[in-house]
């Protein structure tokens, strides 16, 4: 199925939430050992705690990268143990670069067999960095997000810089909408290439939905970074899909303690829950 | 030792040459298998045969990303194995995110027994993205090289918009000046804080140097690309220091029968006398 039909599917059956998985041997609950196994027990725990309510789960390739080849082989499981439990994975990597090295990214989150649905992008080599990426992308039913207007504070210093009568990411969200228009899914006239925009930045969001009517938003900056329901609403469509909401710590860090699987699951549901009320409400 | 002094002092003793590591199994020559040993042994061989007259290498990580964990356990011992040969070892990942996942990506690549000295990163997320490799480089006597302008041909989409008097690469230019500021040499009066700049575009280059007075440079498109001599010289500070030139295909892939480490050994003493010739002449 088109990655933006099926995320569509997900965020209806389920709810628009997507659970960051940020798993830190530092920051492991108590009863969990801290080492590379505790890490892929807690990304299994977190899962099975969140399953029934979240569309999604963005492993961030950070932290897997972090603890060497054998977290990058727990990457990938933690990727398949998502994905047979009916979660769309979207691999959070940023990845960017050019020619036959981009396609070698693109072969390795996104091939056939691959267990990720989508991958994070980063823009700054313009579209000889993404092309290969949405090629795969259509070849093989998966999606991209492309950063456009991210959550963090010092996003402005690009992000923001005035070119003629517009700002840096509104040109950006432009040229995404123009790549994203050549892939667009046949039940939802969604695209595969979505974008990434920041729920700290709530105004901004509002236009940039509408510089990118086709484009799904994966909206990171939820919970822990400030963002709300209210604020995330406005990278929704009008029918109350088109986008995904992230949070990481606020879930699966919701409790040290040995009650974490509870208190993600219920934090996730309450997640859910304010977004059905804020993208229902008019 | 200071990065930019370690890697001034290895241009001065071999030359500025850096050899691309980018391994496809599909690529690799006759008399080697085509499988991930193939690209164990590969690497090793081109290793063995530039060590003597390249600084530097620089393998490229979606090469290895791209066979799985397998791969990375490979890219780390093909570090290690670079390292022992002495030889800088920069790693080509354009990493790029924010916060605590910045900092997971800093400790991955940039920590005290890491055997990568430098790693490429992309700039699209502003100094929240940058800092976190920054103070790992200054604690570790590690580098970075941040995406300033690329060699590719889609490079302008973005870098090239017009802001204000100047262009989004002359602004990024001054950015990564000033970030490197605070952690230059002692020796070289060069910062850790790198930029790369392709030698597909001499007049950018020319004037790229000029903004950035600090900054050691790393020039890619050399070759197969089309950059020349003449063009990366424009990198260059006067004295003949300040930059380091990459060059992949036309090193690893100089032949694809049995003599390629002799090809590869010829290709890179090549370019080491055509950067020589050029950067010594007025």
């Amino acid at each position: 199925m088109h990655f933006a039909d099926a995320l569509t599917a997900a965020t209806k059956e389920k709810s628009p939430v997507c659970v960051g998985l940020d798993p830190s041997v530092g920051k492991l609950p108590d009863g969990i050992s801290r080492d590379i196994k505790g890490v892929q027990a807690f990304c299994e725990g977190i899962i099975d705690a969140t399953k029934e309510v979240a569309a999604a789960v963005k492993p961030q390739l950070a932290y897997f990268e972090l603890l060497g080849w054998e977290g990058m082989k727990v990457f990938w499981e933690i990727c398949a143990y998502a994905k047979e439990n009916n979660l769309l994975v979207i691999a959070d990597g940023k990845r960017n670069d050019i020619g036959s090295t981009c396609e070698a990214y693109a072969d390795a989150y996104l091939s056939p067999d691959s267990p990720v649905d989508a991958l994070t992008v980063s823009p700054y080599l313009g579209s000889d960095g993404i092309q290969p990426f949405i090629d795969r992308a259509m070849q093989n039913d998966k999606g991209i997000f492309v950063l456009v207007k991210t959550s963090n504070a010092s996003s402005g210093e690009l992000q923001d810089l005035p070119v003629g009568d517009e700002v840096v990411h509104e040109h950006m969200a432009q040229l995404v909408e123009s790549w994203g228009m050549h892939c667009i899914g046949p039940k939802t006239h969604l695209s595969c290439v979505g974008a990434v925009v920041g729920a700290t930045y709530p105004e901004e969001m509002t236009y940039l939905r509408t510089l990118m009517p086709h484009i799904p938003f994966l909206i990171p900056g939820y919970g822990a970074q400030g963002g709300t329901a209210a604020d995330a609403k406005r990278g929704f469509l009008p029918d109350g899909t088109g986008a995904i909401v992230n949070s990481s710590r606020g879930i699966i860090y919701a409790s040290k303690s040995k009650d974490w699987r509870a208190a993600a699951e219920k934090a996730a549901a309450k997640m859910a829950e304010e977004l059905r009320t804020a993208t229902t409400s008019h």
